[in-house]
């Protein structure tokens, strides 16, 4: 059973906050056997990589077969059904549309002080993603990830992804070819992290390191950190459907149920201006987890983290929405729209009662790699920004440096920096000679 | 003396590497200590604040005292002389012109599918700013900044900055309060970190922390992200200036010790095609070096992690920059236009003899705070984008959903999803008895 929670009830602060609060990441202390495995990496390269695919993934590679090659890949994508490639090309089709959309524009131009003042936007060199093999092993992230990377410009694109007793999932190489990825390795865990971030004789480094992994890849792209660039560490996966009684209580179920199939630790909440409605929901959520495949995963995330939050209005909808800020918002109400606009905190907003959340997971074009935990207070999804960097651009001349050149001087003997008042000071002296 | 260099030594590569990979960074093993001081900070608040600031401070606080009246700002204000004002004013005003083009647009639009989508960006509700006390408190940074979060949008603005026994820098308070700043406490170290982040009975927890500090404060910094965004984690100042035969030794010197000021750790290099210019930056750095105020500093510094580096040609200078991946690099050469466009990886770039680095760390109106460290290959400096986040948005219609419901149904099937493609599925089975 979910918790039921009202507005109205006396003690609903508390009950809420325990919502908000609970402690759904089981975050075992892998970074002592995190930091052992970057260092072998880093000191003995692909020897490194062997022995430790041997180990975990029972896997026997040489330095020629850590790579899959052009014919391998071939041979995988052979076996992906006509319909499973066209599903996988029309949702690339749509994340390259959408995403071409973000690519942000450069700068420059002249001030009233004469001068000169921009940013350029360059793509990063070359990016490395993380791919999970055995049980969530999912092309929809390979597109994720790797259509931003290539619309932003990324040169080079390696993909690591381990394929524990050689089982390899022919959709994510699918996905890799669609995408456009350059290189792809059959390693996974730390290891590959580190392959990445430092290189061996046969992975070249990368300069950002995007994907979702378990703790040991967690715990190593945190290690890597400051070397290369990272993407955010996601947390479980998290659904807030806003429902008035004008739905079908199965659809909201479903949506609901679509986040707790990921993840025991995965979080669905609904709320709701009906109480009647929110029993309904629940029902048809009971009913569906009697059969639904992976039962075994929704039903304890439904019934440790899901809660239903029976509210007077959409005034507190909205006010509660942003107090969790969630990762994926469903707004299923008459007035859709209206709410969406007094919505400040999300990751992505499902908008209408025909919009579920699993669109977007797959073909609605957004990203799907979004802020968990309360994260979208201060930080945003995937998207081409994080494969593009921004140089700033300054360029004076003797009329502007004349103009603010004494107050950049100002400021420098106020800081005791005297060097900074110095460089000003040199120029504007040869300026008043001539 | 610095490292010469010159691209037509045959042991050039070797030493190029190890003039990149210089350990420059003393990072003290304090996370210990800092956990210890958030856990108290969290648990006793204020009290925790009080106590803390009496030991690493000197100074006695109650909760009264914790935050700087009205009345002691414009006392503090009042001290500050009316031209040091007037320059802070000036760099404030271009800083806040410079950022305000940064702002992103919203977007929303409609595919050929039907689909609804778009993005929205909102503000940081909260956002804290730390400033250094003691000998390094430069409210250039505070508006560095202060401004972009205001100009964000940012509706409160925390800052801290310590004052050990009880010395206040009045420029600090008057750029504090020409950014906008909304509330100035009196206390930093980990301490001011964990309680921007936690609160405290006094202050309100923030959904951001940026601005620079020491190894404690980076460390809380590291501890408390994912509670809360925070910035990048500087390291030591650098410097790169490609520069031809056709500029003054002196102002090249200059701008050289301008970075080599900051920090014993700071690094300060020279790319030159012409052998004998370098000779005479050299021996004009020489020169500064003997009379500088801080020479105590810029000497270890340029003594240490100063370079040299004669190339045969230009293109040769560009290549070795995107490998250095410069924070700071000015370009002062003939054709300095063409030269800054062939550059991949900068974090800021100042173009032509009249643009001194010092320029950019106060009046340019390009951010200050950039990323060190070769870490320009992956990120960017400051800017309004690190206090907004993005909103990703999508709308389907029942037409919509028709078009490309089916290959999200096909995807999650793939990948093992069940309740993702009864998601979609029950839809479209109502679209089809409709």
């Amino acid at each position: 059973m979910p918790q039921f929670l009202s507005t109205s009830d006396v003690d609903f602060e508390a009950r809420f906050q325990a919502v908000l609060g609970a402690k759904r990441e089981d975050s075992p202390d892998v970074d002592a056997v995190v930091a052992e495995i970057i260092a072998d990496v880093r000191s003995r390269g692909d020897d490194a990589l062997i022995d430790l695919t041997a180990k975990f993934d029972r896997l026997e590679l040489t330095a020629e077969t850590l790579r899959f090659s052009g014919a391998e890949i071939d041979a995988y994508c052979s076996q992906v059904s006509e319909a499973d490639r066209a599903a996988l090309q029309l949702a690339a089709d749509r994340i390259r549309a959408y995403h071409e959309r973000q690519m942000p524009e450069d700068a420059f131009w002249e001030d009233a002080a004469g001068a000169s003042l921009g940013w350029r936007w360059t793509p990063v060199s070359a990016a490395g993603l993380y791919v999970p093999g055995g049980i969530a092993t999912y092309p929809s992230s390979v597109l994720m990830n790797a259509v931003p990377a290539k619309v932003a410009g990324v040169g080079r694109l390696a993909m690591v992804v381990p394929t524990p007793d050689g089982a390899v999932n022919p959709l994510v190489l699918m996905a890799a070819r669609i995408a456009g990825v350059d290189e792809i390795y059959r390693v996974g865990g730390a290891q590959a992290v580190a392959a990445l971030a430092y290189g061996t004789g046969t992975i070249a480094p990368v300069d950002k390191i995007t994907g979702p992994g378990n703790a040991f890849v967690a715990a190593a792209k945190r290690r890597v950190f400051g070397k290369v660039g990272i993407d955010m560490i996601a947390g479980p996966s998290e659904i807030l459907v806003i429902a008035d009684r004008d739905n079908d209580p199965d659809w909201i179920a479903l949506d609901l149920l679509s986040q707790a199939e990921h993840d025991e630790s995965a979080q669905s909440i609904l709320i709701t201006d009906d109480a009647a409605f929110g029993q309904a929901v629940a029902e048809a959520v009971d009913v569906r987890l009697q059969t639904l495949e992976r039962r075994a995963v929704a039903g304890p995330s439904w019934r440790d983290y899901g809660a239903i939050i029976t509210v007077r209005d959409m005034e507190e909808a909205v006010a509660l929405s942003d107090r969790i800020a969630p990762e994926h918002l469903e707004i299923c109400t008459a007035d859709a729209d209206a709410v969406t606009a007094r919505i400040t905190h999300a990751g992505a907003i499902f908008i209408g009662g025909w919009t579920p959340e699993a669109i977007g997971d797959y073909v609605g074009g957004p990203n799907h790699v979004l802020p968990t935990a309360r994260s979208a207070r201060f930080s945003s999804g995937l998207s081409v920004m994080d494969f593009l960097k921004r140089t700033t651009l300054a360029r004076m001349t003797p009329e502007a440096l004349r103009a603010i050149g004494p107050a950049a001087e100002r400021l420098a003997i106020s800081e005791s920096l005297e060097a900074h008042g110095l460089s000003v000071r040199a120029r504007l002296d040869q300026l008043n000679r001539d």
